[in-house]
């Protein structure tokens, strides 16, 4: 028997649904890999804010890092969204993950076939879609200094150390590898030095890595890229603000926005949250859907567990609900089984 | 008789076949407003520097600013991306915009109903999409310090002063009014301090136009939303980065990217391009489609030589033309009449 700790962060809104539907997935599955799984639940995001005055507290923070893996639901809601920026749940997030380390966000962007006319766009251009965003997360303008404003004017800087753009360029090649084996670097090397910078530090990474074809684009050719043909992709590696817009668009196109995961990896700690938010329009109405949550926790599996059997099986369950008809309000279509948040969970659970 | 001095700059690639088109149309329609239009023709990107090892010389510069309009056409090709980054193409078009204070760059995003089939977002979603993305074009990190990059890491600087953010406001709010009385403002505010600065003034500004509603929106957030349904925008107005990259989706999803006009403006000139490129591998074999640069004359006449009706009167003939089925190979479909780029000046000569 492995012992795994995971701390699991619900935090606001559907939040908390969709984690205790994970929850219950987890306890399912782990047995049937020889795990013995404690999960420990903390307080982060707005709820925490209510109860202690912060939105991440020292002590959550030490819950995970003393954890093998942190499982996220969602932040934020219309109660804390006047607070000033520094108390607000973007900034607990960027802190807790620039204090983990978690420096490569990963985010594929597949078709589920079952929901490929949900898309905007046409089904020809985006069935069989399947890529993988790999964001830089702790770097670039997110965090760069100086940065500030005043009464005349407003500054940030965007900057990459060599470090930096090495070890996200390597997580991108590596898992190129076991994919497509191509890589599609994004900057806007035409404009910008520190995409200069980072266009030449890729390139000597890649001398590691023959057998992957790495291409460059720049980021505004890719966003029209993404939108007029995603089959060419198979790994984007970029940076911070270039991968939060470029992930976001990936994810959109697919149709299944409400479906997809993602995992945040450091050396030392790793996060796994679905990327949808925490929809406080429908939050404590047993509607969410928990897919993309499952979905992150068979990421886990797969990468910091090292089981990918383990995340296969969440996968087939996941395929196998949707090929029976269930379908939470999100992705509803004519004729489907409209199903709650806990009555999808009850069809993963026994299809698993 | 009122008498204009246009200086055309046909550039690279397909650039000079779609500018001699515009002249012959400039020419067709001056006299019927009393104009008088004299089109004088300078060096500008690869030709220019093949001619005098300069993509923009001070001749050139001198002229464009002794006009009362520039009309580009394209720049750019292979036999110039080896060199240096201060001597490629790129660079003469940041010099030639900043050098004649260009600071409004409008590009609208519009479906043409002939070619609302050519779209890779479904017919519904986009089919009467009209919107105009105007985007700040001589400040944000394109042009912050310091700048610069060195063997260890690169650094660029995202900054906007009070009176950049002003004028690019009162620009977008200033359109609104003629159109759907709707701005959206593109920002990261929730992360970036310049995007805080950026918000906070167009907020300000906005006090004088009461009669526009104004919506802010995060930038990964509306790349989605462009992607997933554009026909809620009226105006956008954003930063040059965002700018950059949210034009240049908004002309994807129209299907029509061919046919985008845009136009740079300031407070003392203007400039007139089609936002496609110089499209080296068509470039010289009249299959260049002419109509984003017919456009961009037109908002040529709208604009700088503020004669709306001469502008109508080209997008009737541009509509009439494909109405009749001409298409160059670009936006070709079944059933339509392929045309070269003389073929389809000649219709729309004829059309006007
Ligand atoms: C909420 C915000 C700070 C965050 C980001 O920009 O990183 C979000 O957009 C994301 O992509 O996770
Ligand atoms: C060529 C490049 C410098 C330019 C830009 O980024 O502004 C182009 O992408 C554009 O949008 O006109």
């Amino acid at each position: 028997m492995r012992s795994i700790k995971i701390v699991s962060l619900p935090g606001d809104g559907i939040g908390q649904e969709v984690v205790a539907s994970a929850v219950q997935v987890i306890e399912k599955v782990a047995p049937k890999f020889d795990l013995e799984i404690s999960i420990e639940e903390h307080l982060f995001g707005g709820c925490s804010y209510d109860a202690h005055g912060e939105m991440l507290t020292e002590e959550t923070l030490a819950a995970c890092k003393n954890a093998d893996a942190v499982l996220l639901g969602a932040v934020g809601g219309p109660k804390w969204e006047n607070l000033p920026h520094n108390k607000k749940p973007e900034a607990a997030l960027l802190k807790l993950r620039k204090e983990l380390g978690l420096y490569a966000n990963i985010r594929p962007a597949k078709v589920f076939d079952a929901l490929a006319d949900a898309s905007s766009l046409k089904k020809d251009i985006i069935q069989g879609t399947d890529f993988v965003v790999v964001r830089e997360l702790t770097g670039g303008i997110y965090f760069g200094q100086p940065r500030g404003y005043d009464e005349e004017k407003g500054w940030n800087t965007m900057v990459y150390e060599k470090y930096e753009v090495e070890r996200i360029a390597r997580q991108a090649f590596e898992l190129a590898r076991k994919r497509g084996k191509k890589v599609t670097s994004i900057d806007k090397a035409n404009v910008l030095e520190v995409s200069q910078f980072w266009r030449q530090i890729v390139h000597e990474v890649h001398k590691d890595y023959q057998d992957v074809v790495l291409n460059d684009m720049y980021v505004d050719n890719a966003a029209m890229q993404v939108v007029r043909n995603p089959k060419q992709f198979d790994v984007i590696v970029t940076s911070n603000l270039f991968g939060d817009i470029i992930s976001d668009i990936s994810g959109m196109i697919t149709g299944s926005l409400g479906m997809l995961p993602s995992a945040s990896l450091g050396d030392k700690y790793a996060l796994y949250e679905p990327i949808h938010g925490s929809a406080p329009d429908i939050a404590g109405q047993n509607k969410a859907n928990p897919l993309a949550t499952l979905a992150s926790v068979a990421m886990m599996f797969e990468n910091t567990l090292d089981l990918p059997e383990a995340g296969k099986l969440i996968y087939s369950a996941i395929e196998d609900t949707l090929s029976k008809g269930y379908r939470t309000g999100d992705i509803k279509s004519e004729g489907c089984k409209l199903a709650s948040t806990t009555e999808m969970t009850e069809q993963i659970l026994t299809s698993l």
